[in-house]
């Protein structure tokens, strides 16, 4: 680690020669794959951004030109260029760095991402800033081939294309892949500009952006080609400068060619070919399995774990998913580019006919379902709560306002861990039980799980459940479909005094609690519509009533409750247990859970400290 | 109306001759314009699709095929020859038709539309449903240029182009503006496809397709152009057969078109340009003025309206926007496509440099005003409640989270009237509230609206104005840029036992109610932070608590307090008045506020009826 351990920010590596470049690739890659070894996080994206980095960070002057990365899980070679090398070893880790760009952590992240498809329109907006203010500084986005499948991107598109005069660049990095394997016509359509690939370069470009070696090859194209008609590319069409494409692994490619887009004005579109987990080929004969590992020993690679004694949710909901489509042949499964994340990989094999992957397109996704349910198809939308923000509207105009059947399947709801706040699904039951015709589900543990997506696929309306990141309480599932009585709540166990009315993930910690309170606990299963008579039971039978969910308690289900018992005219003290009203960060999610108090200790503990 | 009288439903128009149809055109076009004149509602762009609504009923085998169209404030020659002629008098008013396609209004409505760009995933999901059952049916999208723009649209193309076995046609209906002048560079480029019209034509349709006048027109410009390079359409490139652009006010066009189309299997793409307005000579000089008139005498157009008494308070947010750019230079506007709508016509022409209309894109539009936030300028995205659902993963994870200096300027919040249930911005106290570094402020008159717009943009962070559509109660707006204390409520009238804490446009109506009941009233101003001490103090001197907000009680500002009583430990009855949980439907205002108990007499009543 000779070369990179002198580089302590961009200026040290813009001080280095040309030819030290590829040697500090090499090291800085090996430092990518002895980094990730140690903390686990995402690994093939990484690997397919080492030169691009080292390139951008050489030609153009940060922090005083801006990049912004889309999604922003690619930025571990530009943390380690960046002053934090010596960090690395506490990515995602509580109080350690971030595993996406993020404004508070260093001037070089000039904007937050790990939601797709966001990079052209905040660099759209910085470029635009600048011309306002006068300055020269550059806007560069770089956005991979997946994220630019979605919408946003193309809204980005069309709004950049007509200003002549930003300086701006958008660096698309094709890599044929986002998490899942690539869907959808843009990708056939970048395969095609692909395959045209030296050609196109030299037409397009203007000899000058070239770097020289590719100017020779596109010349001998060129006269080859005489006469062969040659398209335009979308981009252009889009009023970009299209240039490209490129490999994005050659240094001595990508570094003349950038210095000379450097010079031009007007909005810029650099198309560089990557391959994720480029270096280490165990990656690179798997990239998805490389996407996000866990710690692996790299010479290794990573081992078949052991059959973990608990299903993940995603599990459960993916065999749900195949029972229930065997059963019934109008169930159609939808995801917006996460079959592995959302567990339909063995749906898709079973039932490929039945299964949609629509890309990173959450908005179309939900429409999509709606449409299919007009027709009488019984969509299940498997999507992480954090996403369906993304779709929020879809939901509310397309799916309950004409309160069509679709289930929607939310992973991921609650913290989740080492994704931190980006990622976190905190805010679902705030924003799904204000809309009409909704029902909202959280289930205690895995079985009940599986009943309630039985419960809302067999509802003729618009139903969410809503369940956790990673494992259970380890409950077996049952092998039947059943369905459970839409809005019955489920008495657990009968205390004085104290009454814990609890949601989904959080009914267990407020069992164990109970113990030592002799509290009573509901299991309230639904969010919309409440069991009120059992709210009325309660509250007539107990002095003080605690409600409990892994969401934010404003406007989630806890709300919900105060909001039943002042219609009821029940005047109760009710104390509201869930997450803060502020962003959690990253770490590990039972230390998480623990800090924001909503672990057994910590619910006995406010209990005690509110009603004594 | 000798013709239009005999169609009652689409197949009386099939049994027509095709000679007849120009007449008829023409008799649905005044049928039309004499309809609105007297109810008020969309004109210019159903002007523009009279003979494109003719020739897709004609054609297609409706309902079995399916229409899908979007936006659908273009239906009313759809309404009328599917059976509604006679209800078109009722049009937008209470109990009467929708405005917009409604499946429970007609079968011939397959998609509920109103928000712009869903109507090519919806015909998707429809197409393959189709295939997946088995039926050998078409989905026929309609879609306007304005809403293409809007990357749901690219979504769903991009999914579609793939899918070579469908049968579905998305019909581009090109007329050159979406309710503002069209801004962006896919305008641009369907202006240059214009003009390569009818070589592109010949080209991409396979001759079979073009009727015969067409085709010899081609066949000239063939020749001529001979040797010329041809790019393929972008929409081509997104896997689709791109036919256009022809005539879309042409029945001899349009017709054996859509007939020889009927017959291709895979995605079809027609580009049918027309005139919003077309055939009334007012509407077509003035197109946006025509856009959607209130009643008027067709004879004599639209005449100025007597200068209004009071303001709406989309002109107040229009006028403060002028004055607070020209107090702070770094004040930037920005619209999604709403220049009109959202009052900022005299903002662009006073400061256009200032000035971003991005088009129909409200995840890019709060995007590009963060990225501007982060070079230190200070946007001010005016949207409409309804739409900011489409940018709200936008606004949680690119505002809210990095706590960037965007202001929000949410116009028609609550009930809109007319426009109905589509339109409602019903939601927005709920779903932004829960979200962690947001001020939410609702104003009680127009002069407070000013004050608060001011607060929010002097606030550092992100915060939001929701404001009614409409005027207020007619107070004059000072010409002073005044703060308000953040977090601080108005005690309004001192009463007893009862206190009325109102939100927003429901202080006054609650003022008024307040009389007969000696109620205690409270102005909130702000949802969020919550004037806690004015809560804890008004809880303790009085028996029975009341909010009121228009909006929807579940998760709303009502829920704030209940939830912060809960906090404080104050257990009082607290009635929570608000929007009920369902969508509520077009029709007048007044009324429809009635109907929820949301005037003075509603809420006297509500509490009376409460707390005696």
């Amino acid at each position: 680690m000779s070369l990179l351990n002198t580089i302590n920010s961009p200026s040290d590596l813009r001080n280095l020669s040309r030819t030290q470049l590829p040697a500090l690739a090499d090291e800085l890659r090996n430092f990518v794959i002895e980094s990730v070894s140690k903390t686990g996080g995402h690994l093939s994206s990484n690997l397919g951004t080492v030169e691009l980095t080292i390139a951008l960070h050489y030609v153009f002057n940060t922090p005083e030109d801006r990049l912004v990365w889309d999604v922003g899980h690619q930025t571990y070679p530009h943390k380690i260029l960046t002053g934090r090398r010596d960090q690395m070893h506490s990515l995602r880790q509580l109080n350690g760095i971030s595993g996406f760009p993020r404004r508070s952590e260093s001037e070089y992240d000039t904007f937050g991402t790990a939601h797709s498809s966001t990079s052209i329109s905040a660099a759209l907006g910085m470029a635009l800033a600048a011309r306002t203010k006068g300055e020269s500084r550059h806007a560069v986005a770089i956005i991979g081939d997946g994220s630019m499948t979605a919408g946003m991107a193309f809204e980005a598109m069309n709004n950049a294309g007509v200003y002549d005069d930003i300086n701006m660049l958008v660096v698309l990095n094709d890599n044929d892949m986002s998490i899942s394997p690539p869907v959808g016509a843009l990708n056939r359509y970048l395969a095609r500009l692909m395959s045209g690939k030296f050609y196109a370069a030299a037409r397009n470009v203007g000899k000058s952006v070239l770097p020289q070696p590719m100017l020779e090859l596109a010349r001998k194209f060129e006269e080859h080609a005489k006469g062969m008609i040659v398209p335009a590319t979308m981009f252009e069409e889009f009023g970009f400068n299209y240039i490209g494409p490129i490999d994005g692994h050659d240094l001595e490619s990508l570094i003349p060619t950038l210095q000379n887009i450097k010079n031009l004005k007007g909005p810029q579109f650099l198309h560089v070919v990557t391959k994720k987990g480029q270096g280490y080929k165990l990656a690179e004969a798997d990239p998805i399995l490389y996407h996000g590992p866990g710690k692996f020993n790299p010479a290794e690679g990573i081992k078949p774990a052991a059959t973990p004694a608990k299903k993940t949710y995603t599990q459960v909901f993916g065999e749900w998913l195949c029972d229930m489509a065997a059963a019934d042949e109008k169930l159609i499964g939808i995801t917006p580019a996460m079959r592995e994340g959302s567990g339909m990989v063995e749906f898709e094999q079973r039932f490929p006919k039945r299964y949609y992957d629509v890309g990173i397109a959450e908005q179309h996704s939900v429409t999509f379902a709606a449409g299919m349910a007009t027709e009488g198809l019984k969509p299940v939308v498997a999507i992480y709560s954090t996403f369906l923000q993304r779709a929020y509207d879809q939901l509310i105009h397309d799916v309950a306002l004409q309160n069509l059947d679709v289930t929607f399947a939310l992973d991921r709801a609650g913290l989740v861990g080492a994704d931190g706040a980006t990622h976190a699904g905190n805010y679902d039951l705030a924003y799904l039980r204000c809309i009409p015709n909704m029902v909202i589900m959280a289930p205690a543990d895995e079985n009940e799980c599986r009943q309630m997506l039985t419960t809302a696929y067999h509802y003729p309306g618009p139903a969410a459940v809503r369940y956790p990141r990673g494992a259970g309480i380890g409950k077996v599932t049952e092998a039947t479909l059943t369905d459970l009585v839409i809005g019955k709540a489920d008495l657990l166990r009968q205390g004085s005094k104290v009454a814990i009315l609890a949601f989904g993930s959080m009914v267990h910690p407020a069992l164990k609690a109970a113990e030592n309170l002799d509290a009573t606990v509901v299991n309230m299963r639904f969010v919309k519509p409440l069991d009120i008579e059992m709210i009325k039971d309660i509250a007539n039978r107990h002095d003080n009533i605690v409600t409990i969910e892994e969401g934010c308690t404003m406007g989630g289900a806890g709300s919900a409750v105060a909001e039943a018992l002042t219609e009821i005219g029940l005047a109760k003290p009710v104390l509201m247990l869930g997450l803060p009203d502020k962003f959690v960060d990253h770490g590990d999610p039972a230390l998480l859970l623990a800090q924001c108090g909503l672990n057994a200790e910590g619910i006995e503990l406010s209990i005690r400290k509110r009603f004594g």
